[in-house]
């Protein structure tokens, strides 16, 4: 591996979950940083990072964890930002990259901003990748490849830092682009937390019927409830701070959501299959357009497998 | 093949689409019909069933394709029964089985009745089965493997005729259950009927933004929003026809979905994170039954290709 592509010397990951050990992964298989530590509280979640073998140092000790890193990427639980930051805080190396890969940017720049020094760059991040798993194995280099990631610097972050961080990301597979806290809150409430309400809202509904059991909806559930259930069965701490901190974008989004659906039950209600077929027409476009973006598989059925018992 | 694996003498299958020339390439393949008969009433159709190579006769005249048939499948759109049923009720052979694989069995029922013989076995099915591509090119021969088909037969019905369906069910891979076809609107409402909906409405609430873009839903839609995209990227005239069909079963399931979405707006305005907590972490249950009943596969984010540009 040449030096050419050390893009950090020391890179500090906190927070040892899907995200935080795809990151290591993906650096390590890349060859992008010297040295690469990995930092958690959970002693159990240490000890998995150890046997998998996928950082240089692993360790407990957050202020020893951040002390010589150029670039620290928290990927701990929304709720954890402030105390993480807190801890880490005055043991920062001046100059370096502080970001996050937290769901909702607004939150994480009022929680992480009050225990940060001047002398680093603050840039917030979101990969709008993952998969319903959680923990260092869930965790997998490719996880990045082809998705993109959302830098939200505040305004007067130099360029030279953003490109740093930028030049990372797209190391790692990334497509990255960049836009205001509040922007990025707006666009994932429509493109990630109402979908994940929704789903999450289905799947409790259909559990809690009385007139079809449960037993029911899983043996029928190929008839569209299953793809629902992956999402569903996300991380419920995670998704519970989303919905806490970034409430205002989220029930403007649902607002509009529910407005539109109670118009599809009226139509419903009165037989008009007209306005039905016209919004079930028009929603395949949609789909077609992320499969040409390069954000979904064209294969039928995501690619499931079929014909295996 | 032996004989023995032959279940009809002469199947005949109206409507080659998803479905219907699924069930032609499993018969097939599996050898369990002597002649396999493929009608349509689109000439278009027709013409790539023959280069296809999937029927030994493929015609569009409906009464003469049923005329000897043992078993007569309908696997056409929903608003098509009752024409159709009128057109091949006189030239039925006594003692054939009829059946259909419409979404909706009361509509079904009501429908075809009325054009029937009394020589006849009339036992509706619906395969929970399919993926969001339509036509006769979308079919294969593994689609009913290990799905499960509903059949509704009248409480009437000689369970001998509705032992014979079941069982060519059992023979292109699907499991079977028999409820009444009450029961069936019910069931599928809440695990086919209201994901649908609830998917096709959020990708139109999500095209009608003006403070997101289209080019911003695509980009991000890994964030969850893309998993809503590909039912809604299902057939519109089925999925019309669908809602005018189980209007009541619908409206009733749909209701709920609302109350308790509304619920869960209320705890995100007020920051009740426990009540939120609480049902995110009970609907990760119901995944994992789906799972282990053998109609989901556990691979991470569906077996969706990862690392591939």
């Amino acid at each position: 591996m040449s030096d050419a592509s050390i893009l950090f010397d020391r890179l500090c990951v906190i927070g040892i979950g899907l995200i935080g050990s795809s990151i290591l992964r993906a650096s390590r298989e890349r060859g992008l940083v010297n040295t690469l530590v990995a930092a958690d509280l959970s002693e159990k979640v240490l000890k998995r990072v150890g046997e998998l073998g996928i950082a240089d140092v692993v360790t407990s000790d957050l202020a020893e964890a951040v002390r010589q890193a150029d670039c620290v990427i928290l990927c701990v639980p929304s709720g954890a930002f402030g105390a993480v930051t807190e801890v880490i805080g005055p043991h920062l190396k001046p100059g370096a990259v502080i970001s996050d890969t937290g769901s909702v940017k607004g939150a994480v720049v009022a929680q992480m901003s009050p225990f940060l020094p001047e002398n680093v760059y603050f840039i917030p991040s979101h990969p709008v990748a993952g998969t319903e798993y959680s923990g260092p194995d869930a965790g997998f280099a490719e996880l990045f490849q082809n998705r993109w990631c959302i830098l939200t610097p505040p305004p007067d972050t130099a360029a030279d830092a953003v490109g740093r961080l930028g030049d990372f990301w797209r190391a790692i597979g990334a497509n990255v682009e960049v836009m205001s806290a509040a922007h990025h809150d707006l666009v994932l409430a429509i493109t990630s937390h109402v979908p994940h309400l929704i789903a999450y809202n289905i799947v409790g509904t259909a559990a809690d019927l009385e007139t079809v059991t449960r037993s029911e909806v899983m043996k029928f559930s190929a008839g569209g409830f299953r793809d629902f259930t992956r999402i569903a069965a996300s991380d419920p701490t995670m998704w519970r701070d989303v919905f806490l901190n970034n409430r205002e974008a989220v029930l403007e989004m649902l607002g509009r959501f529910s407005e539109d659906l109670t118009a599809l039950q009226r139509s419903i209600r009165w037989g008009d299959g007209e306005a039905l077929f016209k919004l079930f027409a028009r929603t395949r476009e949609i789909r077609r357009g992320i499969i040409a973006a390069g954000q979904e598989t064209p294969i039928p059925d995501f690619g499931r497998p079929h014909g295996k018992p």
